[in-house]
């Protein structure tokens, strides 16, 4: 039995820190354990004898049996003690409620915590924590005041308080739990650990989270591929977002990313479900409730109520939904069903007098129309409105159908009775339409994305002098050297194979002479004077240089500017290679956020950046499909595409860039910050040039 | 008496079509009118003598006594012929429930029920509606199977069926109302009536609104003022987003707008509290009823539970609201009030084991710090924690202290006996603290926005010349031109004082010479081919020609060209007045929304519009702050300001420009859409100017 199994369905928990007294955590403790668990249950208390009619043990090495689960509360500097004891026991699964911890700033008795069950490889959950339920064997290792019940959902919170007001909504939502645990300071076990456990636990179809940190990206994002391919969505609502972030950095990049931003791309490549408010957790996690995971994007409507109606037409379109086309078979039958003043296309209007016979028989025609993927079903308590009896139509409508038949019975007391028979026929019902489409639109999202077949294009980044790049990093580390301005970075960028845009500033004639040798192509010319803001005003550019025509040119750049500007002090003449078509410039960066580590930007370059701040962000492991994302989520995807007439960009050729940039971090985890601004993206075929660059380690 | 006191407040009313037909609207009608109002009833059937009690007439003209209202419910063709009965009996206020008019395309029955109207300056409410009820004289002319209990609310909607499930969900939530009015196809009062009805109705104080179609949006602008100068706030649901809109239009800028973004632009320039979601619509009800209007920007949270509280603070920054920093001497009383674990700082953390004296004790702290404005207090039940008696000190507290406090009692089962206590003490509590802080933001930006102080800058136009655009106008009209192209529309804009960069494309150094001397100013020339893509490099741009050598430049810009490019087709030189700065290239335009009429778009201009789309939209009558407000939303507003360096543009010139541009719509209905791509926006001081533009009349 694995130390998961033993913290989730003991045979026998003791409870450290048991207590008679009311009020007391320990004797909430007590009295939940002993409510319908059928495992042993063995107090512990220096004093007691006897406690909730157990008998009672003075510490865990008095109990006889063995023992699967020690549920501790007990103050704080005690712990160590009693894991210790524990540990020694054999007891391999641990819940520890007790506060005092990291959380305080007590991080050295954390560390104990953490480094007595690495000794003893002790599962443990907390501390600082709630406890942990499991509603299938009755087993509530928690102080909770409300019941979970059983049921498909496992919940993870990383706030304990607000565990009693989830169980209690939950409850009267009629939804049931597969297990609940408040991780609290996630001194050993974290939620990727419960994920990769929860994929493979049979009671567990939906996990839904409250989490305020997250760590390692790469593992996250494994384990939610495991339970998306099982079937089971994660939700997770991340709170702390303004209170987090690398608000103070160094780059241009780093600036421009919000913590938030990084949250977002790591849940879009792990495709997880970010949820923005507590009501919408409940929201979504009663569509996945439905059992029913199959497309819905396509959405028929059938209301008694014009206005409503209307709400959920705009809210389909904002959610990327479609609103479906009935076909003219299933118009024809509605004809005959309905009177002529109602609507027979969607949304179907079934007027206010509808009764329970005009629901059923419209939705009976409704939802068997194969462009229909899944039909909401809107009731508006009106005067001859027959709301139980259309409620008993819907669901036994719904009995017999695969697509998801949504209700949303509005008002209040009128409607109450349709809703409780809903929850009792374990149908997803809502009080307004804006949060059915909602939900449909996450669910359809799910279904999608699970169904998507991966086909990754795989790139080959053998050719990267990783030994080169290595030499100069640990050189560099002697040194303490630490920023890699302009020419340096140049070179690791070139030796990870980025094709580079030569430029050199030239001082003199035979300056010139020697950079246009070095870069042997045609060449611009451009003068480099502090005092000319538009150099093309004083002939200060000159397109289209010939290698051999350089010193010449050199010449009558000086002369001209000399002419027109006889004031601008002149610090040299910039010779760059001649770009032939126009590149798109963007900016390509990378930085350390500091809960998820290396993160990489992509967004329109030059003075655009802090206007529209159009960027995205990715983190490692990137596949190529998590880059071609970032680059579709821009605005300027448009430019890269073509806009009014100009020639498509090399698209791939900057997924290509994205990816030796996420190699590059990969192989070097000491680069703190780095920015290529601007990298060149040519027309398509002709690849991308770095022109500026710098990077920072750490 | 005014007519539309008649409506809601009348002394008697007359039902035509009563009945005793139990399931029938008549039957519906006649027990709600009976049920608690105080004034005469009559009802009207042709066959019975006494319906509900009641003595019954065969016709309108029957009735004796006078009659104040008179509400219909007969087949949509007969009332025609009642409504002129009515009138000719002298009554002056109608609700007409009967289906059937123009939502059904029979719109020339219901221009009968218009033309009837304004004969006998008959007052009408509907057709196809519900009725209305006015709970403080318990009249209920309506069908609506619930009650509405009395109270501030006036509720007015275009969709009956909703409101029944408006009524049914308020009274769950304690709301009662002044008014409410279900308009229908409001054939004869719109809503624009009803607010100045409802600005000077003493017992009003929140309007709330669904709508579906708005029109007239002068008329909306004042009434929206008229109601917020007597603390009104006016919230409106606009459904119907996505089957609106002007898809198809010829103009650039018709294209970029969607008919609910020119909706966004009438709301904020009315300063309407604009709805997203039914859900929303009570929250904000609620937060309104509150009865505080006072600022509250800085809020402060009171929490047993860390979690929300945490959502809380993400809420209150994504919502531009402010944490507010405790004083010291808040904290210190907090010190000596909460155990050593708790959080003094806001968010206050009193902890899991919070009792009512900690709720109690701490917000007595908290409200009365300078730096609160209201406070939010959440509690989460957990096993010690005491609900009732927590909700309890709260609403003591809160009857004390003129700030707001908010609760947020979570959960279900176990805080529905705190939150209907809440209801009976008229204190709005809400289940999720995201709803608090979203309906606090909305709350604070309308008590801002009714404390501003209105210093409008006027803008004289006394100078543009009308006559000579109206004599343009009214020749195209004669001749059936609609386009202006060009030359053509830079002549109206020139009238109206804008102005015009000069260009035009020289076929001969004579012609060059010809527009030199038009412009008599600095020049740029450049080529014009359809063969060269980039001027530049060709040499086929002159910069800072002097009017003297145009001639010259003229055959060196040929010569260049015919060097570099000798098989480019040359079709001409454009000659240009030469801009001294970087103007930024602004798009300028205007077009009739289908519903709301003339309006104006400003936004990036040349490539970036496509991309970004950019833009922002403005209705007349256009303040000089709307229009300040329509570039202040622009992202592109750090371009006019200066990013990185470059100068700051004249910002007050386009102001300006936007400005004329409303007093030319204002001036000149006719006009259906135009452009103006690109303004150029120079640097400060030096104004705007016009290069393409073009004009189409209806």
């Amino acid at each position: 039995m694995k130390n998961l199994d033993k913290l989730f369905k003991p045979s026998s928990v003791a409870l450290v820190g048991a207590s008679n007294e009311k009020g007391s955590v320990g004797k909430d403790l007590i009295d939940n354990l002993k409510n319908g668990y059928k495992g042993k249950v063995y107090p512990v208390n220096l004093k007691s004898k006897k406690i909730a009619d157990l008998k009672a043990y003075s510490s865990l090495s008095k109990i006889k049996g063995s023992v699967d689960l020690m549920l501790i509360a007990v103050p704080a500097k005690i712990v160590p003690r009693i894991l210790e004891e524990g540990g020694k026991k054999g007891i391999r699964a641990a819940v520890v409620i007790s506060a005092g911890f990291k959380e305080v700033g007590n991080n050295d008795l954390e560390k104990k915590v953490q480094d007595i069950c690495s000794k003893y490889n002790i599962s443990l959950i907390g501390p600082n924590c709630l406890g942990i339920i499991n509603p299938h064997i009755s087993l509530n290792a928690s102080f909770a005041a409300s019941k979970a019940n059983p049921g498909n959902i496992a919940f993870i919170s990383q706030s304990g308080a607000l565990c009693t007001a989830i169980l209690d909504s939950a409850s009267s939502l009629g939804l049931g739990f597969s297990k609940f645990i408040s991780v609290g300071n996630k001194a050993v076990i974290d939620e990727v650990e419960l994920f990769n456990y929860l994929a493979n636990d049979d009671k567990t179809k939906i996990v839904a989270v409250y989490a305020e940190q997250l760590s390692n990206p790469k593992e996250i994002i494994k384990a939610s591929l495991k339970l998306r391919k099982k079937g089971k969505p994660l939700l997770i609502l991340k709170a702390g977002k303004s209170m987090a972030g690398a608000k103070a950095s160094a780059s241009h990049t780093g600036a421009l990313a919000g913590s938030d931003k990084v949250y977002d791309a790591l849940f879009n490549q792990a495709g997880i479900i970010r949820v923005d408010k507590i009501e919408e957790l409940f929201n979504y996690i009663k569509i996945f409730n439905n059992d029913k995971l199959i497309k819905s994007k396509n959405i028929a409507i059938i209301t008694n109520a014009g206005g409503p109606g209307v709400v959920s037409v705009d809210c389909i379109e904002k959610n990327n939904l479609s609103l479906a086309k009935l076909s003219k078979k299933t118009k024809d039958s509605l004809k005959n069903i309905l009177p002529p003043a109602a609507s027979y296309s969607n949304p179907v209007d079934i007027l206010g007098d509808a009764k329970a016979s005009r629901y059923k028989n419209s939705l009976e025609q409704v939802v068997i129309d194969k462009n229909v993927d899944s039909v909401i079903v809107i009731l508006s308590p009106q005067s001859s409105t027959d709301v139980v009896e259309s409620a008993k139509a819907i669901i036994e409508i719904n009995k017999k159908h695969k697509k998801p038949i949504i209700p949303v019975f509005m008002g209040d007391h009128l409607v109450v009775d349709a809703r409780d028979f809903f929850i009792k026929n374990n149908i997803s019902s809502y009080l307004f339409p804006e949060d059915a489409v909602k939900s449909l639109a996450v669910f359809n999202d799910f279904y999608q994305l699970k169904n998507k077949k991966e086909k990754e294009k795989k790139m080959d980044f053998s050719d990267v002098n990783y030994k080169k790049v290595e030499e100069i990093f640990s050189e560099a580390s002697k040194n303490n050297k630490k920023s890699f301005p302009e020419a340096e970075a140049r070179e690791v960028f070139s030796l990870y194979n980025f094709e580079i845009l030569k430029s050199y500033v030239a001082k003199s004639k035979l300056e010139a002479k020697k950079y246009a040798k070095k870069i042997d192509k045609d060449l611009v010319l451009k003068i480099v004077s502090p005092d000319i803001l538009h150099k093309s005003d004083v002939s200060g550019i000159i397109l289209d240089v010939k290698p051999n025509e350089v010193e010449k040119m050199y010449d009558l750049i000086i002369k001209n500017v000399k002419a027109r500007a006889p004031k601008a002090r002149i610090e040299g003449v910039l010779v760059t290679e001649m770009l032939k078509d126009d590149g798109i410039e963007i900016i390509l960066g990378a930085f350390k956020d500091p809960a998820l580590g290396q993160t990489i930007m992509v967004g329109l370059g030059g003075i655009y950046v802090e206007v529209f701040k159009d960027v995205s962000f990715g983190l490692n492991p990137l596949k190529y499909s998590d880059a071609k994302n970032m680059i579709n989520s821009l605005k300027s995807i448009k430019l890269l595409e073509g806009v009014r007439g100009q020639k498509e960009k090399d698209v791939e050729a900057l997924i290509e860039a994205i990816l030796r940039l996420a190699k590059l971090l990969d192989d070097f985890p000491e680069i703190k910050e780095l920015d290529i601004n601007p990298l060149f993206v040519l027309d398509k075929g002709k690849g991308v040039k770095v022109l500026d660059s710098r990077i920072i380690l750490e």
